[in-house]
């Protein structure tokens, strides 16, 4: 697989369209003595009001806001193409698909709004016909036009307890600040259990323990049990804007929620176009390494490339933002911030076929199930229909199993589990793509880092407070829509006031 | 405080004694140019059967046994000393304290092993006269010597309920098997929630659940909330050996408990004797970046240092470990495994008096508090008694309080502790000294890293399982007396026998 390889250290590369879609391959340095080493390779040294760290869509609005503001920006992004984990995937038919982030929804205003100024047209996401609910051996297709939308129909008791039980989520969340989750009134008490000691005690009826563990890992591609309840709750205030406070419905619709809508081209269209307007600000292949602070300036050094700054906004999701070397060290809160922010287990497997067959079966491809490698999938196809591409998420646990199978093994397992859902044709796709985040070397999981119990309340004001010159970006840092791509915009733009109110 | 400063990278330092106690100051390298940089500095190559990344127990004592069966080896320690967790102060008066750990007790055969082969002695920690109970703003002194042993007098309903708890963490310990805590029959029952959620379901009474609460801070340096409940049952047991199971009251006593005993000379006296076997085998100031595999061998860069290996011991702390660069990448699991094993929130403040004076009012310097910046103390003098000492943990949330605050500022808070605990005379000390982990670059935590709700089960396998040539030590790996420098020497004797069988 094109997306499974090792993304060794390489000299930096200006941003070109061949390398934008990964289908490239990345040859690498081989190291084969002592002296050899990204060191060894020739260092370009820049230098900029701003360097910014991570060509996802965070540090590339910022950059995109702080060069409208008259300022110089460097972008160092450590992979051979931008996106973050938003990326076009090629197939071979000459189509395209998402290998991450490729859904946009209501309120999601920020990310519509940079779309749309870059020319990035939208599409309703296939959604005719029926879902499909696979549970206990049984396949049962359901209408999603009814009273319960695209609840799937378990039994009468678990379908009432879960509405109880989404209800008294969504009346907690209204409870949590989203710029501050660790000052609500009860955020102590929330953050000091996992949302499956919560669950536990509420979602009494076995199916409806179901339908929201579904929601849980569909969402978070986490177990509930690793899950601070606050953290759920404040992830799901987020999913709205200043006008709409978020649900949990909104989180897991695809009608009035956030999979409403896809970008024709692929969602990475959207980075890539982004990142075409800055022309060469951004530096490819170019990961960094050390932030070393020296006479007033920052000495951000990656592979290839160093760049002198007033400012670094470091755009990367927690975790891997703690691996760069910092000189003076981050202050312990931060430091230990990013210890207890892991990212979810997540990967997206997409066959294709000459046709969207599910569709002549009265089914939209969306699917619900308790067992199975993939648990959850869409309708992928391209707007037109001129192939069929069923895309399925694995997640949390199931992932977990599938990061060290071999693509075969994993294509074997989502087929039989496509076949089970969709019948035989789907066992014979004419291509099978598989993206596994966990595997990649600058993601290590997604779709967003999340906060185990006690997390938030303890370290929550570091999530965007800045160190020095040093600002936070990231979907992780967003208020509203949090590891979303509009949360990750919200954040750069966010970040780009914070630098420029400062330089 | 020398122990506060920056380490910034220096050139690769010999071992010598100059260094160990960490009283020079590194200078570090400025860097002030674009070109400048680690990279900057002169790189000696070396080769040897195996690279041991960490100068600590566990990987000094990888090297001896190594070394031992006639293998090549070389230690690449990021400090400018050996020891890791475990380091010695120098104070003013001439006297050694220890920043780290520091007691040795029943059933830490191996770190006593260790010990006796380098001539290290041990001496009773200092546990003559009563122990002090602070609480609700009063000052109980109590006997140790009775019925209850050293646990605090409150209320007689919360020593029964305390009781009862502690008996019943004592029983599901013994169902958890130290070498695979996920296999425990209820292992997912109990990693599914917090320690903090159990605790409030069977601690009812306050005073017992004050009681809890002390030892979990005590022994973890971490609140309650933030531990699974799976981990801290594998923590008990993990306390013994394999002829005497762990127990909780093994872990939290003095007398017959890891409290019992300390080092003649400090506990560094282990690792810096050990080191000075190993001779020009350790390399210090020689923080490792990236670990690289090429043509059957792997390359492990420091700073300063290269080293070629067939095999690679990595001996750091799960959360640092995964900030070195590796290739090919970890598996995802072992990723991901280091992004859910935060270190805990500890330092450690000195006072220094001319005489141990709380001895002459019948007290053995021992306080459990549920107020103050300090809230456990132990009476660190020296066996001849011939100055007084005062070592306070600061743990949890107050070390997280007290991470950014002045010296100054968190010896002012200190000392009115203290004062509260012993009186007047404690406000004078002769000299202070303060260690916090937190901000030591190469820890960034202490003493241990812990799981939250749903690692374990879900990565537990990951701990120990070798990743091609690289194999994992550190006490964190370790099955008996996991947190402890005993498992630390354990976690080496174990890594050097299966990179033995492997060679």
């Amino acid at each position: 697989m094109a997306r499974e390889r090792q993304l060794t250290p390489r000299p930096a590369a200006r941003l070109s369209r061949r390398s934008i879609l990964g289908g490239a391959a990345a040859t690498g340095v081989a190291l084969t003595g002592v002296t050899a080493g990204p060191a060894a390779a020739a260092t370009t040294a820049r230098e900029a009001d701003v360097a910014v760290v991570g060509g996802g869509l965070a540090g590339l609005t910022a950059a995109r806001d702080l060069v409208a503001a008259g300022r110089s920006v460097v972008v160092l992004e450590a992979r051979d193409r931008v996106g973050g984990r938003v990326v076009n995937l090629k197939l071979p038919n000459g189509g395209v698909t998402e290998g991450g982030g490729e859904f946009i929804g209501p309120t999601q205003d920020r990310i519509k709004a940079l779309a749309d100024s870059l020319g990035v047209t939208t599409f309703t996401t296939y959604n005719t016909g029926k879902n499909l609910l696979y549970k206990d051996g049984k396949r049962t297709p359901y209408a999603t036009d009814g009273l319960l939308g695209s609840v799937p129909p378990v039994d009468l008791a678990g379908l009432a307890n879960a509405a109880v039980v989404q209800a008294e989520l969504d009346d907690m969340a209204k409870q949590v600040p989203v710029a501050a989750p660790w000052t609500a009134a009860k955020a102590v008490e929330w953050d000091k259990q996992t949302f499956e000691s919560w669950l536990n005690a509420k979602a009494v009826v076995p199916s409806a323990k179901f339908l929201i563990d579904v929601a849980c890992t569909s969402v978070f591609s986490a177990q509930p049990r690793e899950l601070s309840l606050l953290f759920v709750l404040f992830y799901i205030a987020a999913a709205g804007n200043e006008s709409s406070p978020g649900t949990l419905e909104r989180l897991t619709e695809t009608a009035n929620g956030a999979q409403e809508s896809r970008f024709v081209g692929g969602s990475q269209q959207v980075p890539v176009k982004l990142a075409a307007t800055l022309g060469d600000r951004v530096v490819l292949g170019a990961p960094v390494r050390s932030i070393t602070l020296s006479g007033g300036r920052y000495l951000v050094a990656a592979d290839g490339t160093t760049v002198t700054a007033r400012r670094v906004v470091v755009a990367l999701p927690p975790p891997l933002a703690a691996r760069i070397a910092y000189d003076p060290l981050l202050p312990a809160d931060r430091d230990q911030l990013c210890q207890r922010l892991p990212m979810g287990s997540i990967g997206k497997a997409i066959a294709v076929y000459d046709t969207p067959f599910w569709r002549a079966d009265g089914l939209n491809g969306q699917v619900v199930s308790d067992t199975g490698t993939v648990r959850s999938t869409f309708d992928n196809s391209p707007p037109d229909a001129s192939y069929g591409a069923l895309m399925g998420f694995i997640e949390a646990d199931e992932m977990r199993a599938s990061d060290s199978a071999t693509v075969d093994e994993v294509k074997a397992a989502v087929l039989k589990d496509y076949a089970v859902y969709f019948g035989d044709k789907a066992k014979s796709p004419t291509s099978f793509v598989l993206q596994r985040w966990d595997n990649e070397g600058y993601s290590r999981g997604g779709p967003v880092a999340y906060a185990p119990p006690g997390v938030l309340t303890e370290y929550g004001p570091a999530l965007r407070r800045p160190v020095g010159g040093i600002h936070w970006a990231g979907t992780e840092t967003s208020t509203y829509w949090n590891g979303y791509m509009d949360g990750a915009v919200r954040s750069g733009e966010r970040v780009a006031k914070e630098v420029l109110a400062a330089l």
